[in-house]
């Protein structure tokens, strides 16, 4: 059975990419993370919520903020990527429902006026948006390296001290160095993650 | 400037690709969605846990008992799919673990033996690995229907009574139907999204 979408495209955003763990110094530059974005934007949320919200830690004193809140080897990982992107949620994202959503703006108070409903909603949804990142750094002929190994809590309070947004995953981003990955891991075979009723 | 991968996968995936919300009768063959799983499982989750579990509801028994949790015109769109599944999080993904991540067994206990710290990392590397899912029905020349709006307490329950798994997300899987899109929604421009410290 083949797929609508080409060989050479599943290999590069799947079956050939892997998670990088070095880099080359090969600098990321704005107009790359821009065409990611550009492209990985369209891809579906909840109400067209769009809650992620990405930061790239470009200067030297933000990188060794950031690693401070590393755990183990990533710190040095981190250290070592030529860009490395915090991906929060907006837990106000409902401010933008107007402009996102113009065509039903009474969602923004009918559903999310309650911020306990926004951070379950906005988490869900800026995850998914992950996803599509990840994607996108791959169709941009680039590596990633997600971590979720880091006091998120910490990174909030060091780069987003209003409390408006929450941290939940850092993604190094590059091209891929030397020994950059580990042997592929199994996976679970159709049977084991697919039922049907 | 341009992506690596190529403008065809580009519109296919994202760019002209939309949230379907109606569908025509053609069916959605059990060899199509193993062949979206055979290409999205290698998407990376942490320590490559995989939670993600993915029932697909076939008959109509069981399309009518998923029907039965779906909030308002989500009932309706549901049973006009040909196809649709609840993707839900294994709630005992470690129990995989010795198999996924062979090199470093102890991760299980290490990491993973408390089940609101499995809730936690499983609820996100199954969203994460929702957005390639949805990438890869998309790859599969299909359209993808992503829906919250369900009672999910109420699907685990009805599909999941041994609190195993917890469902997060509905999606109807099919070719679009007559008026299936809705126009494009706003994005937010890229400094919006965007920032850089």
């Amino acid at each position: 059975m083949s797929l609508a979408l080409d060989t050479a495209a599943q290999d590069l955003l799947f079956r050939e990419a892997q998670t990088a763990n070095t880099f080359t110094d090969e600098p990321v530059t704005d107009e790359q993370v821009q065409a990611i974005y550009d492209l990985v934007k369209f891809g579906p949320t909840a109400f067209n919520q769009t809650p992620l919200r990405i930061t790239l830690v470009r200067s030297q004193e933000a990188r060794e903020r950031l690693v401070n809140h590393a755990m183990g080897a990533n710190g040095p990982k981190t250290l070592s990527a030529p860009l490395t992107a915090i991906l929060s949620v907006d837990l106000d994202f409902h401010e933008k429902l107007p402009q996102l959503f113009p065509h039903a703006p009474g969602i923004k108070d009918a559903f999310f006026s309650e911020a306990a409903r926004r951070e379950v909603a906005g988490t869900q949804n800026a995850t998914l948006q992950a996803g599509y990142f990840i994607v996108g750094v791959r169709a941009a002929g680039l590596a990633a390296g997600p971590m979720t190994g880091f006091d998120f809590a910490g990174i909030d309070k060091e780069f987003f001290g209003d409390g408006k947004q929450k941290a939940f995953l850092v993604i190094n981003i590059g091209k891929p160095g030397a020994d950059a990955f580990f042997p592929r891991s199994p996976r679970l075979a159709f049977d084991e993650a697919v039922a049907t009723v």
